[in-house]
C-alpha cells in the first residue's frame, strides 16, 4: 500500500438543535460520495459530528443532555456511516459523545470521543478528549458558556496511536490543539499523521480581544506541531451560524514543514481533499531527531502535579 | 517599578574571525547609547555576542577555540560593556561562550552560556544551552558544519528564571526556541519575558529544501509558544553575511498573543526597541491556566528517557 494518498477534511455546516442524526449521517455520506470522486482514501469529520454543539448551553433535562451521546458505536444510526465509508474503500474519524453506561443526571454521562475506522471498516483506535476546556460548573453569567467539564469525563486512554494507512495516525480533538504536550506525546510515539476535528466558535464574546486573533490561534499552534514533531495534520471544523453562534470553520491540512497547504473557506459541509505522502515527515523527524537531541532530564516540571 | 517599559532587541551584524573582542563591544556600546536615547530599560544581545559563530568550522587549533571563550564574566574586555550598561540604568541579556576551568583541546571547552544582567549592573540569572544543535563529531563531507554538540558541554542549570524587571524573566538560546519543552518549562514557572540570542544562517546548504522556509521555522515556533505560555519574547539575531555564511536576522519582539509586534529588516547593527507590558501576558496565563487545564499524569512519555 503506497504511503502517498488522498486523504480529506470532510468539514460539517451547522447542525441544528433538532436536527436528527439521520439527516447528518446523511450529509455525511454525501461528503464519502465527493471523497470518493476525489479518490479518497481517508477523511476526517469535526468534533461531536452528529449534533448539535450542545455545551454551549446549560441544559437541565437530562434527557436532552443523554440525546447527544451514542450508547454504541456503530449504533442503529450511525451504522449506515460505516457502512456507506467501506463500500467506498474509505477510512475515517469521527468525533462523537461517549455515554458511559449508568450515568444518570445532566452532567458527566460520558466522554467527547473520537475513534478512527480502517477503509476496511474497522475501528483501529479510540481517543477520549484530554484538554476539555471551559467551565467545570455553569456560570449563567458568561454571554457564551463553554461547559465542557460540566458534560464530559476527563478522557483516560492517553494519546493512543495505530498503525493503520500504512503509517501510524494519532488522534486529538479540538482544545488539545493548543497544547504542544499532547502533540508531543503523538510525535514521541512516531505519528506521522493526527487527525483532529473540532467546534469552535469564530468570537469570543466574554473575551473580545482575542476575536480578531482567533484564526491564527486555530492555526498557528498546529503548524509548530506539525514541524516540531515532523507530521501531517488534518483538521476538520464545524462551520457556520449554528443556533446562533458562529463557528470558525477554516478546517485544514499542515505539512510536516508547518505550512498550510489547504485551507477551507466556506462555513457549510465542505470536502477538502489533498494528497499527502508519509514520507514527508522523514525529514522533520530526521531534523529533530528526539533521540540525539531532546533532554528528558531537564523537563521535570513537564510532568509534575501543580 | 512599572510593569509597562521599553526593550529592545540589540542585533549584531556580522563580526569578522580576527575581530578583537575591543572592537565588538565598542558596536554594543553603540546599541547601548541608542537604546538611552529610546528609553530602554533593557536590552537583549546575540547569542555568542562577543566573537563570530566559530561552529561552522571544525577547528582544530586549540588557542584559537579557546580565544572563542570568556574565563570570567565580565573580564577585562567585557567590564566596559558592563560599565556602560549601568551608568545608562539599562540592563541586558548577554549570549557568550563560558570557559571551564582545567580544559584543554579543541572540543567540549565549556558552555553555550548567557546571562540576565539587571539594570543596577548585577548579574541576577546564568542559564547553559540545553539544545545544542549540529554534529557532536566534525563532518568534513557537509557543506556547513554545525558543530555546537563537539565545542560544547550540554546545559546543566535546567531553565532558570529570574525575579527581576518588575516580573519574572527567563532565557533561552538559539535552538532552544524549536522546542515546546523548553518554552513550557518557563511558562510553568511563570515566565512573563524571554529573552532569546541566536545565529542562524538564512541558508541551509545541506538541507535546500528548508531555505524558503527558514522564517517561518524562526517566527512560527515563538509565536506559539508565546501565545501558550502567555509571554513576551525578545529574540536578537546576529545578522549579515559573516565570514561567507548570510546570518538570517530577522530580530523581533513576539507578544503574549502570538503576535510579531515589531521585526528586524537590516544585515547590521540594529536596535529593535518596542515598549511591552508585563500585565499582558495574564490574558493568556488565564486562557490556559496551567492548574486547571494541564494533565501532567496523560504526558508521561514527555520526561522518559529514549
Amino acid at each position: 500500500m503506497s504511503r502517498s494518498f488522498t486523504i480529506a477534511a470532510a468539514q460539517l455546516g451547522p447542525i441544528a438543535r433538532d436536527e436528527p442524526r439521520r439527516a447528518v449521517v446523511a450529509r455525511m455520506i454525501a461528503l464519502l460520495d465527493r471523497a470518493a470522486a476525489a479518490d479518497c482514501r481517508f477523511v476526517v469529520f469535526p468534533e461531536m459530528a452528529l449534533t448539535t454543539f450542545f455545551p454551549r448551553w446549560h441544559l437541565t433535562d437530562p434527557a436532552e443532555v443523554f440525546s447527544y451521546f451514542e450508547e454504541s458505536m456503530p449504533g442503529p444510526e450511525t451504522q449506515p456511516l460505516f457502512e456507506a465509508a467501506r463500500a467506498r474503500g474509505i477510512g475515517f474519524y469521527l468525533g462523537y459523545c461517549e455515554a458511559v453506561a449508568g450515568r444518570t443526571g445532566a452532567d458527566h454521562l460520558g466522554f467527547n470521543s473520537s475513534i478512527l475506522v480502517d477503509p476496511d471498516g474497522r475501528i483501529v483506535s479510540r481517543y477520549r478528549k484530554v484538554h476539555l476546556p471551559g467551565n467545570a460548573v455553569p456560570d449563567d453569567t458568561l454571554k457564551l458558556q463553554h461547559l465542557e467539564p460540566w458534560y464530559f469525563i476527563d478522557g483516560d486512554l492517553g494519546f493512543p496511536v495505530a498503525d493503520t494507512l500504512s503509517g501510524r495516525v494519532g488522534m486529538l480533538l479540538c482544545n488539545d490543539r493548543r497544547w504542544p504536550e499532547a502533540w508531543r506525546m503523538l510525535g514521541l510515539q512516531g505519528a506521522e499523521l493526527v487527525c483532529l476535528g473540532y467546534n469552535s466558535p469564530s468570537q469570543l464574546p466574554d473575551n473580545p480581544r482575542q476575536n480578531p486573533l482567533r484564526k491564527m490561534h486555530h492555526l498557528m499552534p498546529m503548524q509548530a506541531a506539525a514541524y516540531q514533531n515532523g507530521l501531517w495534520i488534518v483538521a476538520a471544523a464545524k462551520a457556520g451560524m449554528e443556533e446562533g453562534c458562529h463557528m470558525m470553520g477554516h478546517s485544514c491540512v499542515i505539512a510536516p514543514s508547518g505550512e498550510v497547504v489547504a485551507l477551507s473557506s466556506g462555513d457549510g459541509d465542505e470536502l477538502l481533499p489533498y494528497r499527502i505522502d508519509l514520507d514527508a515527515t522523514a525529514e522533520y523527524k530526521r531534523f529533530f531527531d528526539f533521540a540525539t537531541y531532546r533532554r528528558p532530564n531537564a523537563y521535570g516540571l513537564l510532568t509534575e502535579p501543580h
